[in-house]
């Protein structure tokens, strides 16, 4: 099992990464709770819950089960869980425990952060890509109108990271969780990159995945640490994401997984740092590897003026330039802002290739 | 002009309390922000609303206008307003300023502290009332099965206190912002306490006004810096609040304001603390004040039994000891448990004399 310990402006947690955790979760309680609510989704309550459950015999459990799926991150469901918890009778001394992908993670994390005005909870993720949304303490759910725009900063007690669980996740879900390592990769380290470009996603061993998943989380924690309310380096987490988000909203959630999308918009910020720094980057390493692991590496004909616009309204633009984060080289990122039009022109000849490939 | 600083565990922040502060807000804020939405209701919008505009000309100002009553602190309201924060473009670095009572104040602060994960926001405070619900940092919203069960600990960047804009609020909105005061006296300080007996609620002058103001409010700062997240000395502010609370719940809120529920909270906490103690209160100076500010003085017909079960579901208890906060002497507040039998043979006296009288 691996450790790794999170400073935040509140608390210090763990985080522990290996096989069979979630057989012994009551061992990680730090205190004794009144109670213990655990909210997972309508598919990981069928695999995990039992086994979680049975672990924290010693405690008084209630179970609440969220249709899977991003459209739980509502209003609605959060205040259904605020319902469950008062009649269940949670009181300030009770415990929220997270049970599954970043879903569940952003939900009950939020739950969790305004029960009473704030509860404890502890992330159980489920998925390769909650290694990225359990750490960190970003909670949220979702408007009509943006993404994650109504949440908290709220860092949990404890990750536990029990890595046998994903390997149920679907294809498309490893394949969406391995974009964020990815992403951790290039803008930390070129050996935790190279070590990713060399495996294998069909024949992922439980050492290299927690070997992976340490990696990534590392790079995450020293980030948030450093800047827990995202005012400054926190941002180099989005590397990918300006574009990633604007395909994902113009396809429609759910026609690519996030790190689908994301994997698409990071060959585009790659390219584009090539071209801004005049240097070079595994551009075509990245490409293979994702052709080779089965990434969608085509997108439909969209319009880059609507691609454009979205990425301004993700950024909140009050002026003209959009923000991108770049490469130097890996492991060095930077933010540099573009103009509308300088944007256009890439996205389009990239947006080209794109829809041949 | 008086000043009072509080310490957070996020940042510190000023409070100030005097005339015509509503005309120079631009004045307080601390640095510039992209835009400024302010949160008001329909009752308080009539009368300052214009006032705290013109006082913000440089600024990009937007405002919302929420229905005045305490149904607004609900979930849907909550939804409407962060979609109008969106709509206007409010970004991490726009300002949200709550302008009017605790209801206002507790809502607006809480959707402050939940868009992106939180942005500034400022108190503007014009109920007497909300000298206590403007100080410390609680916000929330209501749930159907409880008061307040949604919220964060979220501290405002300032609180600009206009003692004038109170001059207009009804006589029942001044007794009941006033028992806060009493209260506040009561658990610190015997010449405050009776500074505010010697005082009529019909004769209010600005000055006595700020003099009680500034003396309550340096109460509750600082208990609220001693214990920002209410898990000790912070219980002493719900002195008269456990049975107020009950009160409140029984009669159907909205029937007797919160403060003229928390005064008769009072008589009766005080009465248990002069058995308890076998010490002499001023409950009789108290009793008299109250009459002579009409505040209600007597109660209908209440079952002991349903209030004491709404005490106790109030304080959340998972035994059978209901925790009472009670007064060794005025400024020596402390929490005392006592058996739902006990508390039902004090409570039965307590609502026959309050029937009679
Ligand atoms: N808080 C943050 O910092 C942060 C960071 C990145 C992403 N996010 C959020 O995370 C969410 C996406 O997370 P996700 O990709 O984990 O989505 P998810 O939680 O929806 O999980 C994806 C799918 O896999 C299923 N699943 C989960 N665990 C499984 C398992 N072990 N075996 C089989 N199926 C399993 C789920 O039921 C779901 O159908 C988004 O809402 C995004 O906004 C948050
Ligand atoms: N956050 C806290 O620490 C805390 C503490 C105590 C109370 N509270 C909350 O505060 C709320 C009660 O606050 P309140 O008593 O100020 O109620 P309120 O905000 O509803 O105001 C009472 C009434 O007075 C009107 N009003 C406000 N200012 C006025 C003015 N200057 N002139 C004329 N009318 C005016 C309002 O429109 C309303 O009708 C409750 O929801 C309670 O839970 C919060
Ligand atoms: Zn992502
Ligand atoms: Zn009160």
């Amino acid at each position: 099992m691996k450790e790794i310990k999170v400073q935040t402006s509140t608390h210090p947690y763990k985080i522990m990464i290996g096989e069979k955790l979630r057989f012994n979760l009551s061992e990680v309680l730090s205190k004794k709770y009144a109670s213990v609510l655990i909210i997972t989704d309508s598919h990981v309550s069928k695999l995990y819950l039992k086994d979680v459950q049975n672990s924290l015999a010693n405690e008084k459990v209630f179970t609440a089960v969220i249709p899977a799926g991003e459209q739980s991150k509502s209003i609605e469901q959060f205040y259904e869980l605020h319902t469950k918890a008062i009649e269940n009778g949670l009181n300030r001394n009770s415990l929220i425990i997270a049970l599954g992908g970043g879903v569940v993670g952003d939900l009950a994390g939020f739950v969790a952060a305004t029960y009473m005005r704030g509860i404890d909870y502890i992330q159980v993720p489920t998925t390769i890509l909650a290694h990225d949304s359990s750490v960190g303490g970003k909670v949220a759910i979702n408007h009509a109108l943006g993404k994650n725009m109504i949440g908290n900063f709220y860092p949990p007690r404890a990750v536990i990271y029990d890595v046998e669980t994903v390997h149920t996740l679907s294809k498309a879900e490893i394949r969406s969780g391995y974009a964020e390592l990815v992403k951790e990769a290039l803008i930390s380290d070129v050996a935790f990159f190279e070590d990713i470009m060399a495996a294998s996603l069909d024949e992922m061993n439980n050492e290299r995945l927690i070997s992976h998943l340490q990696q990534g989380i590392e790079v995450k924690a020293r980030i948030v640490e450093e800047d827990e309310k995202e005012s400054g380096v926190r941002k180099f987490l989005n590397f990918g994401h300006t574009l990633g988000h604007a395909i994902e909203a113009e396809l429609g959630y759910g026609k690519m997984t996030h790190g689908e999308a994301i994997a698409i918009g990071m060959l585009f910020a790659l390219g584009l740092s090539q071209k801004y720094y005049g240097v070079n980057l595994p551009l075509e390493e990245l490409t293979s590897w994702m052709k080779a692991n089965a990434y969608p590496s085509s997108l439909p004909q969209l319009n880059p003026n609507d691609l454009l616009a979205k990425m301004a309204s993700d950024k909140k633009v009050l002026n003209d330039r959009i923000p991108m984060v770049l490469l130097k080289e890996i492991g060095k990122p930077e933010t540099v802002e573009f103009t509308k039009e300088e944007l256009l022109e890439e996205l389009s000849s990239f947006l080209g290739k794109m829809v041949k490939a």
